[in-house]
């Protein structure tokens, strides 16, 4: 036995042939081990449902089969993208924002909302309801070119910081969620967001942070007009043209994209009306909701959150056939390192 | 010499090398030629600008290079893509629409729109001006779903004929303007179309036509609205939106888009602004305007016509740099064979 072994042996090409094929197939599986798609996810039914809906829609031999120009996937974007606790990212911009406009006009002080602002006292800004944040809303948003505003969210991105995390908003989005953009954008998908927020908030840094063009960006929108001149400008008005929100969303999708979506993200009951509408086409279709869970990492609330609150979609999501993502015990990881 | 002529030869392999070369640059030049870019355009300076123009924004040795994500390239339709006269062919679609209608419950025809088209009477409709047209449209184009919507279109397409040509709509396109959306398509721009026309209208049918898929239109826009239910649709209200013309269309790019075109192609003078907001961006921008110059084998009309009209536009075309394409001249063929 032992000569037997040492005895160097002449292989016969065959013998090669399996030796090439083995090694080749261990080069190739190789990656794939080290980098297993959506890593962020722990091994559990949501993820493997997420995959198995991806890969057998791009499989060409399967009746499942998705054409590729209608791999529409469409994500809402506070708390199911990025966090959206203690207060909607946005909104936490339009606060500095005001804050920035008091620095230079200190005049500003004596009426809402800068008088609340200067006070420091949110709370009575917020009792005010809506109306007291859309005129919050409009005091920095509105009356500015779009290239205006692009510059002024930009500039606060860069500097400011999350109020629990002390991480730049950027940081605030879900490693889980980029894998999954990342994993559909390489299957052919085409990813939008789709977001109660600002259109032209959101597009500012989309593609940097999620690799989401301005193009496929669909969100609230302000009136805006063209003003002709030497440098002609587009402005910003001071009214809504179109609320992103609940029913909002699929009449955005159907405005800007035109194609009903085959995948729907929401963590919401403001993506109740998106994720029905997607789920209910011919075909397959799929939906997700992200069940805020985890205390710990991130925040836990659903029913009774006055954010993102999750209620009516809890209630739907078997009879829809809709996938929750429990983020404590789905995600390995919340946010990027 | 009769006998050298006659007398087989021995070549050498530097010989035979140089045929082979030859015959390779032959070949490799022959489909070039065959098929020489925009073969429907004559070869005048407008084909000459518009081809330096892309080719030398998608070299990236040159200072002109466009980044593909900025490479957008907006096209009007009615009177750029496709022929407009003797009325937009939406309108004519909406005549069509009215009088299947009519077949289906005569007693419309005691109230307008359908009494003139009882009475084939379009001049009483025309004389009602804006309003009149607007009750033509919202009686055929609202109060459905946009599923229904878009098979009434498609339905339409398939049988109706062009009233002076009798070719199908989908035939009066340019073929000098599809060649073109081929060469930018091949080079990384995305064409969208930026129309006066509906959206709803133009999207049933601009991925067949134009190869421009329904979320690159933009155009003028019904108020939608969801319906909830076991089957949600959306449904097409009966008020206008977004009114695409004018300076309607940089704030259509503008919601839709979220980018700055840096090509711009129109033929009217509601396409001034799209223009304008064009080509008035940093760094290299094209506008180009289609002039209808040829009453043989189109129309010729422009500064008093009532579609179409090109007054401004024309006056302002040298000092802005835009090109404007004479139809009779640039052109060799207008309609595909």
């Amino acid at each position: 036995m032992a000569s037997r072994k040492l005895r160097p042996q002449r292989r016969n090409p065959a013998t090669w042939t399996s030796c090439g094929v083995l090694a080749l197939w261990l080069l190739a599986s190789l990656p794939l081990n080290a980098q297993s798609p959506l890593a962020g996810w722990s091994d559990t039914p949501s993820r493997e449902a997420i995959l198995r809906f991806i890969d057998t829609t791009v499989d060409p031999t399967r009746e499942t089969f998705i054409e590729p120009e209608d791999r529409i996937a469409v994500f809402d974007n506070d708390g199911t993208l990025w966090a959206e606790q203690p207060a909607y990212f946005q909104l936490l911009f339009a606060v500095d924002r005001a804050r920035a406009q008091l620095a230079e006009d200190p005049s500003l002080e004596s009426r809402s909302p800068y008088r609340e602002i200067a006070a420091d006292d949110l709370g009575a800004l917020l009792a005010g309801g809506h109306d007291a944040l859309f005129k919050l809303v409009f005091a920095t948003h509105a009356g500015r070119s779009t290239e205006e505003f692009r510059r002024e969210v930009l500039d606060w991105l860069a500097s400011a910081r999350h109020p629990g995390s002390d991480r730049p908003y950027t940081k605030m989005v879900y490693a889980p969620m980029l894998e999954l953009l990342d994993y559909l954008s390489a299957r052919g998908y085409r990813n939008y967001i789709v977001s109660g927020g600002g259109v032209a908030f959101l597009r500012a840094w989309s593609e940097d942070v999620y690799a989401i063009p301005p193009e496929r960006v669909v969100g609230s929108r302000m009136e805006l007009s063209y003003q002709a001149g030497e440098t002609p400008l587009i402005l910003r008005g001071d009214a809504l043209a179109h609320v992103n929100d609940g029913p909002g969303k699929p009449v955005g999708i159907q405005q800007i994209i035109g194609r009903r979506p085959v995948l729907a993200v929401g963590n919401s009951d403001g993506d109740f009306e998106m994720l029905r509408w997607t789920t209910t086409g011919d075909g397959p279709r799929l939906g997700v909701l992200i069940h805020h869970t985890d205390g710990e990492r991130e925040w836990a609330y659903d029913r009774e959150s006055s954010i993102g609150r999750l209620d009516r979609g809890l209630d739907a999501a078997p009879e829809n056939g809709w996938i929750v993502v429990d983020m404590k015990n789905d995600w390995r990881r919340v946010f990027p390192d």
